[in-house]
């Protein structure tokens, strides 16, 4: 069904506010509705609603606590909030940070469910002239190269370079596929794409639910994408005192924001231009067919702000009433 | 032919001699062992002596030039000086600002040569209890994702881990091979592998003379490796100032230096404790043929202290030859 965007936000926030204070519930649904409007819809409403890692299954001990250990860090206990609470809280104070030290470094523990499309950090870390890399780790799922047990989360990187006339955001998961991807080809009874996912045998397998079994492959099927996979599950789990290869389950998810300025080693302007003329020489260079090249993100943020232009999207009927009904409304 | 390491080092001591202070041409020549000793050869003595790229072909106009920009960051001009010069000068420099403050971040220019193994500095970071992200930018080699134009370096990311009983280590190329390897393959006449490269005309090659007249290809042929080496691109190369895309081929070769400690937020022993235990359940996880995990960085490490234990190794009678004439020994 179609919904207008306004009355799709009005309900997320109605539900979320039986549970959360306003300005967090403000924060978690502007970034469920940023994978929903930029059709990342695995990080969207699903997020919140469904399954044991929804925002509305949570529960949290009391608010995040955050913990000053050096004047350009902080480790926040998210104390059972959602990933997508925590998340913004992070974000905003690793930009503090380097707006007053030219970098800041902030990593989280204790959330039990996912901080969203690491691209709606990306975006507003660039849209304040700073540079994001920004790391998640998530519970086991990826099987590292050689090996056939899942140890490693879906990990995702994402990184927020300001340029001209606007950010250039990444964000790519290091599993060749999410747990929630097959989640939904199980349920819809789709068959996975080749070299995505191995059976708890270790065997090449398309169907969702012999994955589910087995484990998720490295985004390369090497050990560069095992590797990369691996660096966040340091970086994002172990460092911030989260869990890690699922050796400590009630320490939760964990992530990491690195934010520093441009201006540590020169001019921002100059910085934004020459990411600009990069972007423009990549766009358009040679192909063999003559189309222009993708530019990482621009199909995110594209995407996004035509359904913004509409300002009415799809959902998915089910998910709908399910919202009405999180939101108690009949 | 076989070679004393202690003769190789003294060698290639005295042909940097002729043109670098004894300090320098120290920190080089470590460079350069790390190379030959881990038998990464393509990042070994012929670094030092083949081609327009060679440490001995460069032509510095004095000495690299650090400037001060904020209290957590430095940029190295390196003033024409060889990568392997600035590579330790900004790695020493980092870690110092990441012991001061926590964390540290060095970016350099004007280089003209490689770096060298980002191994080498990721094991050094790592044994001083610091985590390092390091990342290196080369000349046009590699074509964006669905591009057929070299535009992107070689573009290597490396991160190094303090651990016990030893740091972890993990370095990785953003291409599918260097540029140095097809030269090699061509030299030798071998064929290279598939989905490594491309002709000029975008079709898939292993002709390494038809492969230096078009393109290398991402690591893994898709928009993920393209976006992480397009990321690297901007940040250890537009971001300190070097060149990009081949926009600015006067500003040389960038490195970035991303040095903070695992003190940022908690104990070292008990982080170093922890990615013990990672790497363990790692290596011990379930595989399909009964045979252990191979540990990122691991292979290398094991290479080099087995040739340091038998204190010798094989080189090329043609490069010792090569060697010998650059020190002035007949």
């Amino acid at each position: 069904m179609k919904i207008s965007i306004k009355n799709l936000g009005e309900l997320i926030l109605k539900s979320l506010k039986l549970k959360y204070s306003i300005e967090d519930a403000k924060n978690i649904c502007d970034v469920i509705l940023f994978g929903e409007l930029s059709e990342k819809t695995t990080h969207g409403i699903v997020r919140l609603l469904i399954g044991n890692a929804s925002v509305l299954a949570q529960n949290p001990k009391g608010k995040p606590i955050a913990k000053k250990i050096t004047s350009v860090s902080t480790l926040i206990d998210g104390n059972g909030n959602p990933g997508m609470l925590v998340g913004p809280l992070a974000m905003n104070e690793a930009m503090q940070l380097a707006k007053t030290h030219g970098i800041g470094i902030v990593g989280t523990n204790k959330s039990f469910s996912s901080s969203g499309c690491l691209s709606y950090y990306a975006e507003i870390i660039a849209q304040n002239n700073l540079i994001g890399i920004i790391m998640a780790h998530s519970p086991p799922s990826t099987a590292p190269h050689g090996g056939i047990e899942p140890l490693f989360g879906t990990n995702p990187i994402g990184f927020g370079i300001p340029a001209r006339p606007r950010p250039l955001i990444f964000d790519m998961a290091t599993s060749a596929i999410s747990f929630g991807a097959i989640l939904k080809a199980a349920t819809l009874g789709h068959e996975l794409s080749e070299n995505c996912a191995i059976d708890s045998a270790g065997n090449s397998t398309t169907d969702p639910k012999k994955a589910m079994e087995g484990a998720t492959l490295p985004f390369d099927s090497s050990y560069k994408g095992a590797g990369l996979a691996m660096m966040v599950e340091i970086l994002a789990g172990a460092m911030p005192g989260a869990d890690f290869v699922g050796q400590n389950p009630e320490a939760g998810w964990g992530n990491l924001f690195i934010v520093f300025s441009p201006t540590l080693f020169g001019n921002l302007e100059q910085f934004k231009q020459n990411v600009y003329t990069l972007v423009q020489r990549v766009r358009n260079s040679k192909t063999k067919d003559g189309h222009k090249i993708r530019i990482v993100g621009e199909n995110t943020i594209a995407k996004r702000n035509i359904n913004l232009e509409k300002g009415e999207i799809d959902i998915e009927d089910k998910l709908y009433q399910e919202l009405k009904q999180s939101a108690k409304i009949n």
